[in-house]
This record gives structure tokens, sequence and C-alpha cells, in this order.
């Protein structure tokens, strides 16, 4: 076993431009929503040099349009495959998922980035580039763990399951399909930029709109009218309240370093349509943030009650109450017990790598491993090699040590978790 | 003298069809910013129909550009004229400016209308459409006081100068461009929509916008950030202060039956970009009001002052101050002595024709009043037949009768304000 781990950990340092050239190649196809294709080709292609069995597929269907956890704004995935390679294991060994979204979000205004978007310049170790540490280098890091694998001719008992999956950044139905296609494990990890953090507990979040109303009236006479304005923001100081209430309720310790577990965020303000006019709408859009013990279904709930007692703070909302919607994107939480045998596997392999324990924490967002947990009851915890604070901002990078140290943690636990097929072994000497 | 205001009355009862025709005319006109021409030709035809000695142009010349108070989204005002008529007097007389505008706002949503924008339908005795209340009615109300006079054989002392300017929505470049090209009297009156109530005090107005600062970050972990909303939630409470200050100070009797004599309306907010990111950026924009006896620069420089104290209240706004900018449109405010000859005058003329004491109050809005007073030197009374409710709202109609009643009472002050000419009476004797 300890052999094992030393070829492994040889391989990883003697083929680290191998690397290297399948992220650059992987961050220089923008693979934004209804792009994923090249992206897709470089991994079928990679896929195909492994020997993985491949399936790849547009998903599709009623069954999947109509599940209950679908989100989406698109209404075809043509043009936008998933793909799935397997490493058949020799069988009488736990199956794992490597599940990683090769969708990016858009780089944004081009003016905020030093450099060009998709460059994949490397700069002093770091690797820059829309995508790069969300969360294309954790996918390289998949990758090369079962490439090291391969290469150092070690079987395995069990499968593993690469998932290259569309859709995580708009409310992973590319994880759903495969999910609906029949993809099963023992265990899932995800590489998800948690600053190699392990998290065994994933937050959900939904975003909701709430329209508020006023009366109109000329600037001039603006006590004839009701501000939408002046009333949003008594909407806006329940809201904050409802999170203080949410986040008072929480103790799990895993959130003992968060200051709000579970926040919800008012992103968006928008209201009036003239300056000396008084408006009579404001909406508000947000990001309520689901604990990873909570439902969906709760959340909305506890929400819709709150703005329900809007009435009693101001007899305004009594006769113009309060429009909640539920819109856009939605990540259901996900949980692992702490001492579930895949978090001890990979808190081993990560101690044996890096000499030192792993800092366990609950994710502040979604993932694709709610729906992993909750719709395929598989087990799953995140862990990847991306920096959380540049995703989705400008000069996006990641730190390629990392990479390749994630990568060598992956494929130690999937020796641990599958085990190695003595077989194979038996057969090589 | 009583003589002459029976004739008035008389002409008045007998001439209502040839005054609503007028009307219907300019109604049917739609004299939108940059669409005046054809309503202007229909005034340029009444006042040669009306023999007045007539004026067209084209407002230009860096005078009106650079002037101090010009105001205008626009740089050229080709095909927008002004028309200027003039009653000439015999002599020795007091002269008169009745100003009214031309330009009329958009109409807006045309489904929030129950007929055509700009039908000029009469329904019980009220004419609908665009202008109708603001301020076409009022205009009318001038040149049928005018025609009266003309058709009843009186000849005045003094000069009657009618002025149909443009621009007045958008901050008053027509009037400007009036007085500098030399219009001077020594009053004036204009029909705005006052309900029939005399204003000698117009409260001025300028609009303003406010950039709040924030920090972006995702709003999973939204404490690494600080929300723009929120900040911005702080400044408008402030704004609600500085208006109650501000009012708090004012003690003129004409407002005693107003809420808020001078009101600062937060119009418009627009903030944020995602619904799970921390906005970094809020602008609310709004409608100043100046007192009518207060400088725009003495307000400006109040709100100035009242948002450079934040910080006082929140450390952020040290090193993250709001922007404040003056933008788009402003008015003017303007005032005339409560017992003023003019205003004795009017007030005469209303109780001989209504039998009952006006209204005196202070406009709750601005109009070109205050840049004749200010700019002008002209002591100017704001006072016209159409319903102040309406103006700038879907539906907008005029009461037709009162359109008569004010250009009666608006004839009694002509003849009163610029003397009836002895010669001319002898003469017809």
């Amino acid at each position: 076993m300890k052999d094992n781990n030393q070829k492994i950990k040889l391989w990883l340092k003697n083929n680290q431009s191998k690397g290297i050239r399948l992220l650059q190649k992987l961050v220089t196809e923008p693979s934004k929503q209804g792009c994923e294709g090249t992206s897709q080709a470089i991994i079928v292609e990679k896929c195909r040099e492994l020997g993985l069995e491949i399936d790849i597929w547009e998903p599709n269907g009623s069954k999947l349009f109509n599940h209950p956890y679908f989100v989406s704004p698109r209404t075809s995935f043509i043009d936008s495959p998933n793909v799935v390679g397997i490493l058949k294991g020799t069988g009488n060994g736990r199956s794992l998922i490597l599940n990683g979204h090769i969708d990016v979000v858009p780089e944004g205004d081009d003016s905020n980035w030093t450099a060009d978007p998709f460059s994949a310049k490397i700069i002093d170790g770091k690797l820059y580039g829309r995508g790069s540490t969300d969360m294309k280098g954790g996918n390289v890091s998949l990758l090369l763990a079962i490439e090291s694998i391969k290469e150092c001719e070690i079987k395995l008992k069990g499968d593993v399951i690469f998932q290259s999956v569309i859709e995580e950044e708009s409310g992973g139905s590319g994880t759903l399909a495969s999910i609906l296609r029949g993809y099963k494990a023992d265990g899932a990890i995800i590489p998800e930029p948690t600053n190699m953090k392990i998290f065994p507990k994933q937050q959900g979040s939904l975003w909701f709109k709430v329209s508020v109303y006023g009366r109109s009236a000329h600037g001039g006479t603006r006590y004839e009218g009701v501000s939408a304005i002046e009333k949003s923001m008594i909407v806006i100081k329940e809201i904050l309240k409802l999170e203080m209430t949410r986040n008072a309720s929480i103790s799990d310790s895993l959130y003992k370093n968060t200051p709000i577990p579970v926040p919800i965020n008012i992103g968006k303000i928008s209201g009036g349509s003239w300056p000396s006019s008084v408006p009579d709408l404001v909406t508000i859009e947000g990001r309520m943030g689901v604990a990873p013990d909570e439902s969906i279904e709760n959340a909305k709930e506890e929400m819709l009650k709150w703005l329900d007692k809007l009435e009693e703070i101001d007899q305004w909302f009594k006769k113009h109450p309060v429009k909640l919607e539920w819109f856009g994107a939605r990540w259901v939480p996900g949980t692992i017990d702490l001492d579930h045998d895949l978090m001890t596997t990979l808190k081993h392999s990560y101690m044996e790598v890096k000499n030192e324990p792993p800092i366990i924490e609950a994710s502040p967002w979604g993932t694709d491993g709610g729906l992993l947990s909750a719709v395929g009851n598989i087990p799953t915890i995140v862990f990847g090699p991306g920096t959380t604070e540049v995703a989705h901002y400008p000069n996006e990078y990641i730190e390629i040590n990392r990479m390749f140290e994630a990568a060598e943690i992956i494929a130690l636990t999937i020796l641990s978790w599958c085990e190695v097929s003595e077989v194979q072994v038996d057969s090589l000497n």
C-alpha cells in the first residue's frame, strides 16, 4: 500500500507539465453556458487516452425537465453534453463518483482583467483564467488522480466514475441528468474550490424576488403618495432580522468560525421611474442560504411567514402585501455524516500528503453535492484545490501546486476507498 | 369699466365653441419635446387672426447656452420655435406678460389611457388629452382673454405680451430665451394648472443623484463584503431627516395646509447586479424642493453639507464617501410680494367673476415663474384653470368651464392692470 502511494507521488511529480497543459487547454476554451462542447471534447479525448468507458449525452427528456429538483433557464441542452468516463474495477469494491462541472460563469467586463480572461497564463505558480479555480483545476486533479493510478498499473476493486457535467452554475441540471441516467456510487467527491478545506456539509441556496408596492404622486406633493422605496427599507430590515433569527438557531460546530452561517443576501434593488415622482414599485432580489440539514421547503416557508408578518409592523402592508417569488437558480443543501468512512478516508489521505490535519468546515455556498446527496442518496464531500476568494471574480487563478496536491490526496483516497485489487497486484508480481 | 367687464363676460359666453375648437386643435398635436412646431403653428395662426405683433424664433446662441440658469438635455432648438404675440397698448400703461408653455410631457404607456392620449374628446364637460390641463387649456384662457378684449373693441394703455414657450418641462430654456431676447414687463401671469388657486410663490426644485458605495463579495459569505443597499438605507434615512430639518424652519402661512412645504423626493433607486452577490454600488435619484425665498445654491449646499456628515453616523462613509451630483432638470423658485398690486388686481378680478375669495397658496412645484422673477425681475403670479392632480398622469383632462372662468378673470385683470385707454373709448363714442 505504501508502495502504491509512493508510486503515485512520484508519477505526479514527474508529470506536472502534462497536467498543466491539460488545464491550459481547458481554460482557453470558454465553456460558458451553451458553449461547453469544445471543453467537453478535450475531456472526452482525455478519457479515451485513459481507456475509460465513455458515455456522452445531451441531457433531455420529460423525466429531467419535470423533475422537482430541475432548475434551469434553458429548455434545451443540445450541444451541451455531459461526459462520464468509468474506470471499471475488478469487483467487490466500493465505487466512487468524482464529479466536476465544466461550465464557467461569464468573465464579466474584460477591462477588470489584467490579461485575456481565457489566457491560461502562468505567473508565479498561478494559472490565470475564468474557470481555472472554479473548477477546471479541480477537474484536472480528478483526471490526474485516475491517470496516476492507471499509469502506476494499480488495479482497483471498485469503479471510479468520473463525471464532467454542465449547468452547475445555473442550478445543477447536468448532475441531476447524470443521476437520472442511473449513475450511482457508494460515495462522491466534488473538487469545488474549497482552499483545500474539506466540506462535509454544503449550504443550499435559492433566489427570491420581493415586490414592494407604493402609491405614485408628484414629488412636489410626495405626502399624497406612498414611497415604495421607504416601504422597501422596512422589508429589507425585516429580512435581515429573519437572517439573524435563522442563524441564531444554528449551533453546528462546523460553523463556529463563520460570522453568518446561512446568510440572506439582498443582491439587487430597483424601483421608481422618475426623480420627481413617488415610486410605486420596488423590487429586491436576493439569495437565501439553506442550512445543510434544512429542506428547501422549510426555508421558503420561513421567508413567506416572515413577510406575512409585515402588516403587524406597518398597516400599509395589510392592503398592499409584498409579493414573494422564487426564481432563477437553486442549490439543494447536502450533508454527509462527519464519521462516515469516506470522511475518514479522505482525512487520512490528506494527513499523509500534507502532514497536517485538514480544516473541516461547512460550505458557504451550494454545489452539485446537494443533488448527489438528496436525489442520488450518494454520500458526498466537497474538497478541492481552487481558491475560494477568486471564484467568479476577475483575474481568477489557481495555485498549480495545490492542483497536484489535491490529485495526490484524491488518488490515495481512491486506493483506500475502492481498494486495490489483489488479483492485479498478484498478476504484477 | 363695469360695462367692459360685462361685454367680456358676454363675449366669452357666446364664443365657447370657438375656444373649445382651439383647445382641441392644440391637444391633438402632440407637442412633446422636439415636436412643438405644429402646435406653435396653430398659435401663430391665432396670433395673426388677433392682429398681434408676432415674433417667432428658434432659441440659440452662446448667451443662452452659457447662461448660468440654462438647463436642458438639448443642444439645439431647431424646429422648436418660441412664439411671442404682442397686443400693443396706446402707451403710459403697465405691461403684462402672459406666459404659457407649449411643450407637453410624454403620454407614457398608452394602455393606461382609456382613449387615445391625444384625442381631445369631451365627456361630461371635461376635455381629455395629454397637455389639456398642463397647460394648453391655460394657454387658450390667455388667448381668449386677449381675443375678448379685442373683439369688444377695448383699447389698452399697456402692452400685453403673450408668450408660447418651449421646454418648460425640461427646465425652462424657452422662457429663459424669451427673457434674453429682451421681453420685459411690469408683471406676468402663468396659467399653469393650479386648480384656480393663486400661487404668488413657487417652489423651485432640482434633481440630484447620490452614488453609494459598498464592497462586493459572494452572497454566501456576504459578511466579507459591505452592502451598498444597506448603506443606501442610511443615506435615505438621513436625506429624509434633512427634509424634516429644512421644513421645520418654514413658517410661511401660505404653507399652513401643506404637510411638507418643500419635499425632498427619492424617486428612483437602483443597485446590485446579481442576487447572490453583495452589491457594491447603489444610485438614488431624487428631487429636492427649493423654498420660494431660497436660492438654488443654498439648497445645494445644505444637501452637500448634510451628506458630508454621514461619516459621523457610519465610519464606512469616511473612506467611501457618497458622490452627490446635480443633473437633469432644475426649476428656479419664484416669489411676488403678497401685497403687490398685480396680486390685488388678480384677486379682485377673481372675486368679481367667482363671487368668492380665491385660495392663495405656494406652489408645490417649479414653473417658469422662477426664471421670470429671478432672471427677468418680473413680478410673476401662477394662476390657471387646469387640474393639478391629473397633470403628467394618464387620462389628463381639463374642466372646460374653468378655462372660460380663467379667461374672464385674466381679461379683467388685463383691463385693470394695463388700463383701458380713454383715447379708444372716446373715439368709439
